[in-house]
Order: C-alpha cells, then sequence, then structure tokens
C-alpha cells in the first residue's frame, strides 16, 4: 500500500510539533552550542523519532533512511527517507527558510515527496504525479517557469564556501552566466525552483536525504534534477536542478568543463 | 503631532496591497528585467506612491525621504524615511526574507520605525521606547541577546561580493571569528538582531533609506548600531549592528583594523 497525502501532512505535522517550538528561542540555541558549532539540535532528533513512529506504526514492511537515527531494511521495496530539519544553519539563525523534507522511494526511485515549512505555513508536495504548493496565500499545482537561457537565470546555492578547488572553478562558471545569484537557502530554493519562482540550484555533496524529498517536486513539477554527471540524483553527491531543458543543457556544459 | 503604531500600520498596510500581488509572479518578472537585471520592480514604485500619499494627507508638514521617488522637506523637524521593498533581489527570487521600512526621524534622530514582511505576516516595530515583533506566532516586546563574545555569534551580510579591497579585508576578518555566518537577508537579518535572534550585522554601502527604519528597532531592543567608524547611522555608508557591547567592541577593533 502507498502513503496518500493524508498520512504525508500526519507526518509534517508531527515534525512540526517538535521543530516549531524549538525555532527563534534565541539564547538558549548559542548556550547549547557551547563547545563548538553542532548543527544537529534537539528539534533535529525529535522530529525524525516522530515521524518513524507514525511510518512504523502504519507501514511496518517500509524501510527508512534519516538522517538522525539508523537506517533500516534499505533493501525494501519502500523506503522513506527523511531529513527532519533541512537547514540546520537557518533554523539556528532564526531564517524561515528551512525545511522538513520526508521522501518516498520505490525501487531505488524517488515517487513521492513533502517540503514543509512550520513558520510561513509553506507546503510542497509531489504525490507520484503532479507536484502542490500549499501556504498562506492559497493551494495550487505547482509547474516550473521556462526563462529562455541560463543568462536570464536566478540562481541559489547555499554557499560558494562548499565548493572546493575543479568544483568551485566550475560552480563560478556558471554564477558568472547568471541574471542574479543568492546564497543560503538549503531546500527551500528547490521548492522555489518547482513552484517556478527560479531557474537554477546547483550545490555539491549532498546527502541522500537531503535530495529525496525533493527530486519527486522537481520533477512532476516539470524540472530536471541530475547529478552534475547527468546521472540519477536519489543518492545525491553533486546535484544540479533546473527549470527548463536550455538552462539545465547550458549550465551542465560548464560544470562538466566542456 | 507624532505618528502612532496604528498610523505605521495603515502605512505598511497600503504598501502590503501593492507588494504581495506582485510576489512570486514567476515568469512575468523575468520577462519585466529582460534588457538587464533592474531590481526596482513596480511594486517598489507603486508601494512608495501608497505610502506618501498617506504621509502627505496625515502629516503635511513633515518630510519624506524616499527610495523611488524625489525627496521632499529633507530639513524639516520630522522626516519620514521609506524603502518600499528593501531586498529586492530576494523580492525577485521569491524568498520571503524582504521588507517594507518605514522610519520616521525628528531633528534628523532615527526615532520610530517599522519593518513590515508582507508573506509571513511578521512585523517589527519601534514605537519610540521599545521595540515589538507580532507575527504568526503572536506579539511581545523584543529585546537583543547577548552572546557573550565574538567567536560565539551568528553574523549576517547581504553578500560577500559587497566588499572590495580594505573593507573586504577587514569583513573577512570578523567573519573568520564568529562561530556562523549567513548571506543575503538585507533588512531581515536586522530584525532578526533585535528580535535576539542573532548577534551582529557588517554592510557597507547602505543608504540612509536601507537603515532608518532599522535605527530604532535595534536601538529600542537594546543593540548597537553605529557606522564602522562609530558614528550615528542615520546617513548610511558602512554599518555595523550588535546585540551586545561585547561582540560589538571585538567586532569594532578588527573592522577599524586596529
Amino acid at each position: 500500500m502507498l502513503p496518500d497525502r493524508v498520512f504525508f501532512d500526519a507526518l509534517a505535522d508531527a515534525a512540526k510539533g517538535e521543530t516549531l517550538p524549538r525555532f527563534r528561542t534565541g539564547i538558549s540555541v548559542v548556550n547549547k552550542l557551547a563547545g563548538g558549532f553542532d548543527p544537529v539540535t534537539e528539534g533535529d532528533r525529535a522530529a525524525e523519532t516522530a515521524i518513524r513512529a507514525l511510518i512504523e506504526e502504519r507501514f511496518p514492511e517500509h524501510g527508512i533512511l534519516g538522517e538522525e537515527h539508523e537506517s533500516i531494511g534499505l533493501d525494501r521495496e519502500h523506503v522513506w527517507v527523511i531529513d527532519p530539519i533541512d537547514g540546520t544553519r537557518a533554523f539556528i539563525s532564526g531564517l524561515p527558510v528551512w525545511g522538513t523534507l520526508i521522501g518516498f522511494r520505490s525501487n531505488g526511485r524517488a515517487t513521492m515527496g513533502m517540503m514543509d515549512q512550520p513558520f510561513t505555513g509553506e507546503r510542497y508536495f509531489a504525490d507520484g504525479s503532479q507536484s502542490w504548493y500549499s501556504g498562506p496565500d492559497g493551494e495550487r499545482q505547482i509547474s516550473v517557469r521556462d526563462c529562455g537561457s541560463l543568462s536570464d537565470a536566478i540562481l541559489f546555492t547555499t554557499s560558494p564556501h562548499i565548493f572546493q578547488g575543479e568544483d568551485l572553478k566550475r560552480y563560478r562558471s556558471v554564477e558568472e552566466k547568471v541574471r542574479l545569484f543568492r546564497y543560503g537557502c538549503d531546500c527551500y530554493a528547490y521548492a522555489l525552483l518547482a513552484a517556478g519562482h527560479v531557474d537554477l540550484v546547483v550545490e555539491n555533496s549532498l546527502q541522500p536525504y537531503d535530495v529525496g524529498a525533493l527530486i519527486p517536486i522537481i520533477e512532476q513539477a516539470g524540472g530536471i534534477i541530475t547529478t552534475w554527471d547527468g546521472g540519477r540524483p536519489e543518492n545525491g553527491g553533486n546535484i544540479i536542478a533546473a527549470g527548463s531543458r536550455a538552462v539545465y543543457e547550458q549550465a551542465m556544459a560548464l560544470l562538466a568543463g566542456r
């Protein structure tokens, strides 16, 4: 049996109950971090625990790949892929551009997913064939946009500091070509791309749980998401997402050093 | 006569009526920008027009310094300082970290101010003696936090690309010392600082309308905001804002190259 929107909403609500009360708690976060910056907050762990409990009760036959706790049953037909707080730095900084990522794979392929931003009340969801937005301004089906070419594109990446050596050079060659680039949004950037507000996301060193929920949201909105080699993105690594084939091809030519 | 919160709310609501319907309009923004990136959107101009109309009707004796239209009466006792959309790049990218800035000066000193983020429903307001937050999680008085020292601070700046030459070197010397830094938030970073979620903002090349509304929000929340020379920030330029004296002094020592 496959999960439905109601069940995804229940998972996101359970996570929200653990994350939102811990968002913007001010000085307490600083104290907790004493002894070195540790992005794994209490909220992160508690939210994953809450999500897992619901999955294990309803779908005990499914596997779970999470950020915070041990993975189980990764060889099963259906596997949940969870990042309870993607964008822990945004979370710690009080910025509402982090998200709870809940992905669902069948036979190794990401087929359904949800990105929830509890503070703004935004929820992005891929139901297996289409992508949907709900938020303070209502609910609607979403699709990517085609800005025409790389020189008209808005590009997001987490930070230029994530790239090193040859990767940095290739990333910069893309950054130089776009109309506008922005740093620091993690999963939120992919959601904006799926909803047709931005055109390109380029990142590296991603984990499977960083992209598991986002792949179907982008693909079912008509977008493209692959590794820099053009392969399937389910395992993370160097990732590119684009709103149109033209922008994707132009960025890929630069990332491949061609 | 001085304005009150009700009047500030009316100004922010009038601006919201022009900005929010133009936020996240997708491909239309891209088309409008054809021929080069122009962050001055229709919403920017329309919002400032709406704010000015209300001020001119209610306080015809006040001056107005705005981003989009000609300034009037800058030598008057009371002057409004307006940036209808601060963070146009965020606005264009669909990120809800831009804001409408409405500041109020008496005899050259910033005394009242509002920062409104219409999508998230957050409003930060300095009433002349205290600073206030209202948002999806309620309403409350806000105050800065004291994280202890620069090495425990969270730092925000718009982008490392805003700094050049000696300024860049000095900015980097601060960035190297902090616990965590984030790029790309414009006015939203100052609001988070006033509310005690982050500790330090360092920027340069700011205009008076970029900071006019933010100065009282920070100062009346117990924070410090000056130029890099330690002077009053009303005229913009190189700006530093901090949540505590200790963090301010440590960052200032680095920015001054001492």
